[in-house]
């Protein structure tokens, strides 16, 4: 392990960077990236670290310590993270393509660094591509009658591969209430929506009707409400009535694509700290 | 007169932009923009054409006549502007001045081709900025009781100063469904939100709570419903966790004035058709 | 054959556009969209007209004998285009896998339609790409002293295969001009940068040496004129002091499979225009 | 004073965050806000902190003297600000009045804090305009004659108003290099067109004819070279091949005035950092 990542949160107090920065100077520790944050409605603090660790290996159990003994003094959540330890992410999907292919694509090329154990899908069309990329894929079809049971194997599955991250890359069911909390923060969603416009099915078509000059994506970490969780990342292209329902699917299908491989990204470098509705999101 | 604007719609059939370009051909009249949009969903045909009518002053009745003929044969609605003829605009102010500004600063440097006869505001803030620009401003304070005595103001001046077009910009008032009635398609508004989302009262502090990453503007004719009639123009802009509400406002303001201008400009030079809930909106 | 696609352009003149849909009515053929456009600078015309031909196999010839006959009339170009027949595309590639991905995908998903009979690369990075897309991969080495000889290689498959279009998606090799002159027209490069800033080599390291807030992509014609051919399509994305020049071309590699899945999907479509430098693109 | 800005910027090593909030801590100030950065090529750091000094008047000087003496210690360049005394601009103009406007406006609104002691323009367009906000105005006329003599009037009033900050609001002279010399960061200049392309005159005449799909707009620091100086913002918007030249110039204005107010806003509130030829510039 060459480098961690601390993230931090408490109640804005004097004190909590000096503290902090303060223990990694002890141990010699190289900042490489800080940065902070104060929520304005309740003055709570949120920082994340990027610190290198170099030859620290033996001394790291001391630093960890320190740290979050440094942490409960100040009554501060404390979580580090190991960033060269790949993430492992699950796919799950259903017929659009295009956000799928991105993720592998990305994956491949080195932009989304992670590890893919394997592809989930309510239908058989995405098993070529999974071929081309040579990553296992599970077609676990799901009727009101099978939910319970398919759900069941899907845990079974992500507790063997001991995956961290859950991506819906439209994946067009909708998750029973308790998968999704055991999983809390740990599965994003894309919406093809401008959330909070447009919840529910068909926003394309919503949307058309509705003569909107604009269509837009959100990702967002999925939680109970559909269509409702943290948002993660948005984006909005223009559009004008000469656009068809077809244009304009087409369209939001480049949006859906960017906005959903961002928030992956920023997820995967552990630059996301959740704030009940609100996320914050850090730079670097 | 130099110059026309025509507004055709009607359901699509083969042959009319050939019957209108015919009867302007023979009547040696030179189109200068011609712009043709069907809708996908009912095969409703809309078209704009601007002609350059040079010397025919005096066989305008004659060219008149015929077009409106044809349009008879074709079941068509026919619209003829005369765009040299500047248009009389009245707007509704209250506290917000930025989007009240660019209108004035646009229409004085020649960029919005119209008439401003007055500016009504239920608030005196504005008094000075119309004195800026010497334009007559009439303070029309409103409560619940006073409500439908005002408004009959209000419409008197508009009738005495024949205005063609109301201006909302940022007018914190509702008016009555009668009041809007009477001018169907020449109320333009402008909502400081990304509607459909976030309609109704403190659409930025709905933003905030929600935790997105993109606030928005819309313009649209004002209809019964609130911030429901058709959009002319929507925009937005990226935000993050570190924007306070205070900065979203801030940011909000450019997109707004944006937006409003952007509609009032492309209603002044006929170049919306209004279908129902949707805007066609040509080009030039 | 069920629609045709019809080019025109010649010196502005009244009834041009009642001319031509007036055959058009005359033969009973419905025209789907028209748009039209005079350049203000020496008020050249330019039009594109869709129509359904329907039953008009047999009576094509007279139609097509009679509009190029009043095009000759108006000392007018006409082309006659048959969208429904697919273009024949070669890609030419060398190490970028993005904008590739880009174009197979989208022309598996049936969004780009045309037919890909080979991709050309100098290195051979990307014929896993091509095997993954079933699509022939040539590799064509080039040093400067073998550029004659591979370049009538490539002459003889652009032939044999009866190729209508070049894509140049990030190869990175410069045709000589009578490669180009060949295919006037008929090459579409995508630059990584914002022209006419940034031309040639390492655009990206340009502009972080510049501290610029912003970088692009740009689509464009190929001409003798390295990175000067006529543009179809350019975007840009903000960025900050805070992106690495790896974070740039990341960033940048969006914009580029963006930009360029645009310009080829207008140029098949038969929507562009060339007009010297600049390029009249129409919107459907 | 009530809060202070610092802005540190040395070479990278271990300490340097612990160090400056160490010191801070002791002197119980608060933080508001901290943000740093590494420049990838040189390992250079830069820091901008945002403390709260509350009680502190006494102590201050004590607390500068301690800040100073480790940032000699470091090798390090420190600057502190006193955000609440307001900076005072000189705002230099011709015959655009957009980017003046908004000047105004937002200084008039609050949302740009500072004072404007005087406009200074080599034409009288504006007059009037510095009288609606009740702004001295000098009429200061050049010639290649007059040029030195009208400079040094200048440079007179720039000193008798201790002038802090110099807005070129599209003020169409050319500073000489000793006038530019002598107020280094302290000038800020809007140019009508993306650099580094169309540099010098008529960008959009340039942009026109070269057929670009995008326009833009860039605030930059001036230096002795034209158009060369660090760029601050840079902004751009879609174009087509339907926009006229008077089109490209009306919405160039938009982007110009949004991207000259943002980059006044950002050295007004000390967010900027020069860096040679880059700009740092903090978000908050």
């Amino acid at each position: 392990m060459k480098s961690i990542i601390i993230h931090i949160n408490c109640s804005d107090q004097t004190g909590i960077i000096a503290t902090f920065t303060g223990i990694l100077f002890d141990f010699k520790v190289n900042i490489l990236n800080l940065e902070q944050h104060v929520e304005s409605d309740n003055d709570h603090f949120f920082m994340r670290i990027h610190a290198e660790l170099e030859k620290h290996n033996i001394v790291d159990k001391s630093l960890y310590e320190t740290l979050e003994l440094s942490a409960k003094d100040l009554n501060a959540k404390i979580q580090i993270y190991h960033p060269e330890k790949l993430q492992r992410v699950a796919i799950f999907t259903t017929k659009e393509s295009i956000p799928l292919y991105d993720l592998l694509i990305k994956n491949q090329s080195g932009e989304i660094l992670c590890e893919i154990p394997f592809i989930i899908s309510n239908h058989k069309d995405h098993e070529e591509i999974a071929n081309q990329f040579e990553i296992p894929f599970y077609y676990i079809p799901i009727t009101n009658k099978t939910k319970t049971k398919q759900e069941k194997e899907m845990k079974r599955l992500l507790k063997r591969h001991r995956i961290d991250l859950i991506v819906l890359a439209r994946y067009m069911q909708i998750l029973s209430p308790e998968f999704v909390a055991m999983y809390y923060g740990k599965i994003i969603n894309i919406h093809h929506g401008f959330l909070p416009a447009f919840k529910g099915k068909n926003p394309y078509h919503q949307a058309w009707k509705q003569g909107v000059k604009m269509i837009g994506a959100t990702a967002h970490y999925v939680t109970a409400d559909l269509d409702e969780g943290p948002i993660i990342d948005q984006d909005v292209v223009s559009i004008d009535h000469q656009h068809s329902i077809k244009e304009l699917i087409q369209s939001g299908r480049e949006i859906e694509r960017r906005v959903l491989t961002y928030a992956v990204k920023s997820h995967l470098e552990y630059r996301i700290i959740l704030n009940d509705q609100r996320t914050i999101i850090f730079r670097s």
